[in-house]
């Protein structure tokens, strides 16, 4: 078990991986992100490893002063063995994530889906002020929430608890990649967001999006910054329904908050803009709606949060300590 | 603080009261159930001692043989004070229950919302066996969920946890009292049920219910049961929708079973099995549905299984003990 202290943070996404290296106080001591894909499971561990060594080095830091390393992934994850059973983006299936980098590194390494992994950091960090309950309710290439409940993040029996994604929201929707149909990912993920711009422009609708295919969430929402009534309706359609996934989230677990944050969040107000109205449109239908949702009830993440490399760190810290086997 | 240490679970609802006495170890030693409507504030502390005076008496027992009290209530309480904030079925308002029934008995007495009690009451008694998680999903006169998550009954920041019958489930479907159009409540609960019967006659469709009118839920899952197309259709709409809140209940929380009771459950497998029909149709659309559903994952409770008050007991018995003021 090492005495050092410091704590690495990893957030593995499709196409990058973020690395934070805090003290146990959680003072940032250096960062890194590499664009790096992390596409297969053979070399995972490496380029981890690699994105790690380059956070270290640039802050005159080695790994020797690591005590601990936190990962969240896009997938379910077995927290008791590091296991990654499935993340279906990562193209990995079984992979012993957690072991290979103890293995490496002899330290504590703590896996969890990064969702839940961010939720539970953003309430131990208390980045949106006191209270013992809130949803993180992340989208982009997915949809899934994080959840605290009574202070403590809620995986559930099986660990799927908050993948409300493929919770059915409009049953005349599309098709999901999951087999039902109207699922909250088939109509409000980046994909969703793109496949709809992508079906208008086949239709015939004119819109600034004509020359951009295929096109991006990012892009649909940057055009609707811009005022193309196409974007502007799309982001209109995809606000009311996120804001019906927010509104039972808090009819489910009574939270008073959800953050909102992922890919498509950092698009920013012209996301939750939709969003809020969507909920005000349930207020003014509903006397119990208004009653369950506070006007603050939907909250977007600051810029620059780094929500999950900040939850992989806080993971990192409650892994501080414990021993590590030598196979 | 008396040194008695039996305890009285009282469950109230619209039309009954029901009232257990059992000992510290959970084995009955009396029962009462009165149709006592309770639909007043102002006599309802006389009429649940009445019920609870005719359970004792029954048995041979005394007041001074009680050790404390539960109270199951349909509505939302705050616990802490045992003061029922809202029950609209019983016109209760702000009702300080707990403190008018803790000065006549001089016992503690725990207040809690019905669904919630039974739930904790399930869960603690092993009424379906061991697990740390369940939900409890009440269907009759409304819809909600008592929840239990790692073997804790969850309330929420707020005491709201489990009110999905106010979740919109089907977007184009009636208006719900709450004001939203297409709540779980608006197309499941024993009242819309009802109402579907009545709009259907109404339309002029030939049924069996044609001459009971006004209907009741009990009378279509009747008539359903002896193969009446019209109550068939009915049964098997509300079963679907009642499948879609059973996969969210999972989805959400993550929960490996949902246990169905209440008012309209009592109808037993011909309300049950349009419910497995809807999960099985729900499992051959989707793998995802498949893994999170399991065979056994909805249940009915047992005839008899008299949730509510066998909750009420168990709230007690985490009440004995407890300091009581004398005011």
């Amino acid at each position: 078990m090492s005495d050092a202290g410091l704590l690495a943070g990893i957030d593995v996404g499709g196409s990058k991986i973020a690395v934070l290296v805090a003290d146990r106080d959680l003072a940032m001591c250096a960062r890194a992100t590499t664009p790096t894909s992390v596409d297969d499971a053979e070399g995972a561990v490496d380029r981890i490893a690699s994105a790690v060594d380059q956070a270290l080095g640039a802050a005159g830091l080695s790994i020797g002063d690591l005590g601990a390393m936190g990962i969240g992934v896009p997938g379910r994850v077995d927290t008791e063995t590091g296991t990654v059973s499935l993340a279906v983006n990562l193209g990995w299936h079984q992979l012993p994530l957690g072991e290979l980098l103890q293995q490496r590194y002899r330290i504590p390494v703590r896996v969890e889906n990064d969702v839940r992994a961010a939720a539970a950091g953003l309430h131990e960090r208390r980045v949106l002020g006191d209270g013992a309950d809130l949803a993180y309710l992340s989208v982009g290439t997915g949809i899934s929430a994080g959840v605290v409940l009574d202070g403590k993040l809620h995986r559930g029996a099986r660990g799927m608890a908050g993948e409300i994604g493929h919770v059915v929201v409009d049953r005349d929707g599309p098709r999901c990649p999951c087999g039902l149909a109207g699922c909250l990912e088939a109509v409000a993920s980046g994909p969703a967001v793109a496949r709809r711009a992508d079906a208008a422009l086949d239709a015939g609708v004119d819109s600034s999006l004509r020359d951009l295919r295929p096109i991006t969430a990012v892009e649909v929402y940057a055009a609707a910054a811009a005022g193309d009534a196409l974007a502007l309706r799309i982001a209109e359609e995809a606000g009311a329904n996120l804001a019906r996934a927010v509104h039972e989230l808090v009819m489910a677990y009574d939270v008073p908050r959800v953050v909102l944050g992922g890919g498509v969040a950092l698009a920013g107000r012209t996301f939750l803009d939709p969003i809020l109205r969507g909920l005000d449109r349930l207020r003014a239908e509903s006397e119990l709606a208004r009653d369950v949702l506070p006007p603050d009830v939907a909250q977007i993440l600051p810029d620059g949060s780094e929500a999950g490399a900040w939850g992989a760190v806080v993971l990192a810290r409650g892994g501080l300590g414990r021993e590590v086997a030598h196979p």
